[in-house]
């Protein structure tokens, strides 16, 4: 035993005892008589008191401590002095006088300190990964993490289910995102693929009979990194047999009620409101709207087709959309400069040919370089339709729906956040349900699944499956928190000829789904019963309870938006000896093909 | 909701009550005037009947019903008659009457039943998996396997470790097994490694401040695949700072503790039993003996020296070994052509010249071939040595002490196994401890690590570390558990210029070791505690936990041992556009290097 104590326990009640505390130095200060450290571990700070009563020796030798330091100290609890008590820290009544010093692991100068208050920049952080882990908002968001996880664990163990591991090494089906692949020495020519989710082998365990199935899922995908995305990211991956939608929607309600119960003290009501994608697409223009705030889309086609401004009436004649947000009081908060950066933020982020906009004055007049273009009467009619009041700051988008869905979508959420329309600490908790079946992907004029390929159809558009894919609606639900998609499920499908039906409009042949999904479409005749379930981004979660914006932040040793690993330089070369024994060879630049 | 209650928990209680459960059909029994067929799921059976009451059209239905269909019926809950309550099954005492069914999948004729007494070959059942996990003994497993696993995570939260997740892609850093490697598209020509363990990461989230860390993490390891190993396996992962030996120890003894006692009701006195690698090779022949019965090595080499039995007299003057075993009361249960069989089983598979044997005689004479070789008096001696009683069977081997180790540890193991020796239902639990750090290669002429190359030697040892290598033991400790190795630990060097000196005992050049390992030996001057660790093999635990003898039957999903999954058909061939973005190219079998 190396310590008695850690240095987050001891208090008044130890006085008079001696112990052994090992740790960091957190900081030092000489005061002329005495050294003082802050020993840091995981658990707390203790204050250390190096005087003259610890001997000759052990005052020089603490001299030389610098911070992160590892150090082990013997000595006795003492109150601290009065005056000296220091109410902000747990031990903050007392102190140790030591008597007996080793310094176990000398720290050279770091690149930076775990203290410091300014953050250093984030790759030299990833470089030395264990001095940044040190700081105490890292170590807090890593136990809130394994907080989390425990208590989904536990909270599906009490449900009954199962935790099955399933595969890393698994088979290559490539659709959606790119899998990372690994060549087999065994096999040559073969590679295995990872997961980038459990899917089918969570399916084949409801139809092994297991019922209900939880993991925590290690996934990956090789996709071009977005701010938010990981090569490999961890779901809480989960099934449950016998279902229809609203059991599993259920068990996850239940969830986040005791999750946001016990991290964050909020009571949240059940169940949570749901609301259809169409609606979802109306009010918000996306699929993860946030509603800790209005602001809605509301659409203006019918009056912008009355009006004389070209822009509008062609939109609205071509049976494109004219949809607009009023941001409620904030017409004075945006100059004209202010509204060419919106203009600029919608039409190049975006595709927005243009922002239309009306202020309105304060006797109520419609203020706007296209008012011109609309008779009193009609802009009464959209005065009423925004109900505008004096103050208010309407901002209009004409063009095709989906174009209108992701500029006022991004205008709602950057107005929300600069107008401060929503309590960042709130949280608000919703289910987005019947998503389309199919997309349709305008390039390759071909049906795309919209959750995946295994998703199954309402009962009453099963008619339309062939006839009108895209009007087919699925048995999906997203779960979303604060305007992040926080989950995402489905209930599948178990039945072999529907499946097969889907894999044909997806555009693949018979003997293509059967040399991919062969198993699968075996299994399904081999007594399938129905199944769905849901997985939810355990990185998210943790972002969104932790109040994070940056994922690499939720995670012990994340990879760069290039996918490296900066501390343990990962990816890297390799001996030709391992490559000769998978029968691979890397391409020079000038192989590849252009 | 598709169901009221599971098969497994409607009793006498719930009699009148109108339900609707799910399952398979597991049999059916067509009684003239009714059928009646067991519903399984998960939870039990429940006995549904299809009786002229249940209406024409479901008797109908009823009618076509075959093995593993999954149906829904409706029907009301009554007492079975008297004289057919079944005792067997927890809800024996009611049966269903069904008055409407729903077939939810047919299910074809399967190439084998979940139900069927005989075991169907390996590679049909790892094809059907999804039959085969439908087998009771599979999902108990899987359920034991949940609960162990559960069980673990509970007792390190309570003991305040952290979960935390380490990465699957990492950097390749070849020492021991062979990595599976992972071509990045985003780093032409680089690899990223699947983990052999996370051993660098925990260390790292030790110099972190993490203190206390576990991880249910898979492993991945690309060796040539003997029957107990998979390609990937789990090992629960466990890192501690300001630890000793003890004190990992004393961990994982409350972890056996807890799960003898809850898994199988034993009561294991703590602490658990330690022995040292030397004893455990003297007394057992291996690092991981099977203490659950006696018939230990007893070493002869000094009478041996005295005989004129020339090969046991040149095996002692060449300072080798002569050891021996005695089974009590054997010598009538091996027959000349059994012991003939035995002399096979040492010289074949493990390099034995020979086997020598005596049986004790009913007057306490030692017969046997070598008899003649030995004077009354050594004879004596031995009879002594062996405790040799009428009746008893002592074999002896002569050789190098590594050939008499694993000569006579196989014997024991057989011989104990075909004897009786002990119950197998029974567990032994204990350490072996204090191994060395190096095994020498001989074949390479080099050292190499025992464990691995972060492992701290004893503090005695140190002086030794140079000179005589050999020497050294390490702080390591393994958990055994009935002969097999069930986890292994050690602490770890916390000293840049330790672990320097090891790298360089095993070869590695400054720049190598710089180049594979720099971010560790950087971490080392950067405040890094004193800390120590171990892993415990799950799939393992599961085997010895579960009674079972199969590594395969502990996994949901197993590979064969050619490394292939033959229900999803990995690992498959890919598409070639996969490969072009990897920039890597397949060889051909003509232009693999011979």
């Amino acid at each position: 035993m190396l310590r008695t104590h850690t240095c987050g326990e001891l208090r008044s009640a130890q006085i008079g005892l001696e112990v052994t505390l090992c740790g960091w130095v957190d900081s030092y200060r000489d005061h002329g008589g005495g050294l003082f450290v802050d020993l840091r571990d995981r658990y707390g700070k203790t204050q250390v008191v190096f005087s003259p009563e610890s001997g000759a020796a052990v005052q020089e030798a603490s001299r030389g401590l610098r911070c992160e330091d590892v150090i082990k100290v013997r000595g006795t609890i003492n109150a601290r002095p009065e005056g000296t008590v220091n109410p902000k820290l747990i031990t903050g009544e007392i102190e140790l006088r030591c008597v007996e010093l080793e310094i176990l692991n000398k720290c050279k100068t770091p690149p930076f300190l775990p203290t410091q208050q300014d953050l250093p920049g984030e790759d030299l952080r990833l470089k030395h990964r264990y001095l940044d882990l040190r700081r105490p908002v890292m170590q807090e968001t890593l136990l809130l993490r394994s907080r989390i996880i425990k208590m989904m664990r536990d909270y599906f163990e009490e449900h009954q289910f199962i935790d099955v591991e399933t595969p890393i090494l698994g088979r290559s089906t490539p659709e959606g995102a790119r899998d990372y692949l690994v060549p087999s020495r065994v096999h040559h020519g073969q590679f295995y693929a990872l997961p980038q989710s459990p899917q089918l082998y969570k399916q084949i365990l409801m139809m092994a009979g297991y019922d209900r199935y939880v993991q925590v899922a290690r996934c990956f995908r090789d996709e071009d990194l977005r701010a938010d995305r990981q090569p490999e990211f961890t779901q809480l991956d989960v099934e449950m047999a016998f279902v229809d939608k609203d059991d599993v929607i259920g068990i996850i309600d239940g969830l986040v009620q005791k999750t946001a119960k016990e991290l964050k003290g909020i009571d949240v009501q059940l169940p949570l409101p749901q609301m259809t994608f169409d609606e979802a697409m109306e009010r918000y223009g996306h699929d993860a709207p946030d509603l800790r705030f209005g602001m809605e889309l509301i659409d203006a086609t019918d009056l912008a087709a009355e009006s004389d401004f070209r822009v509008f009436k062609s939109v609205a004649e071509a049976g494109n959309r004219v949809r607009g947000i009023n941001a409620k009081g904030a017409a004075d908060k945006y100059s004209r400069r202010l509204i060419d950066e919106l203009t600029e933020f919608v039409s190049n982020d975006f595709g927005a040919k243009g922002l239309a906009w009306f202020k309105v004055e304060a006797d109520g007049k419609l203020a706007s370089p296209i008012a011109k273009n609309f008779s009193e009467e009609l802009l009464a009619k959209f005065k009423e339709r925004y109900d505008a009041e004096p103050g208010d700051f309407i901002l209009i988008v004409a063009d095709k729906f989906s174009v209108t869905c992701k500029a006022l979508y991004a205008l709602r959420k950057r107005l929300g956040a600069e107008l401060k329309l929503y309590d960042p600490s709130e949280m608000h908790f919703s289910w987005i349900v019947e998503f389309p079946m199919f997309d349709h992907d305008e390039e390759e004029d071909r049906w795309v699944a919209m959750h995946h390929p295994f998703t199954a159809p309402r009962a009453q558009d099963l008619e339309h499956l062939e006839s009108d894919p895209g009007k087919c609606r699925a048995i999906a639900y997203d779960l979303v928190i604060n305007g992040s998609e926080a989950g995402g499920g489905t209930i599948r499908i178990h039945d072999n000829k529907i499946q097969q039906k889907v894999f044909g409009l997806l555009g693949m042949s018979e003997e293509d789904a059967k040399e991919r999904f062969g198993f699968l479409l075996d299994a399904l005749q081999y007594g399938a019963p129905p199944h769905g379930g849901i997985a939810l981004g355990i990185d998210r979660w943790v972002m969104l309870f932790g109040g994070l914006d940056n994922i690499r932040d939720c995670i012990a040793f994340p990879k760069t938006q290039r996918a490296a690993d900066l501390m343990t330089d990962a990816p890297g070369e390799v001996d030709r000896k391992q490559l000769e024994e998978l029968a691979i060879k890397v391409l020079r630049q000038d192989e590849l093909k252009k």
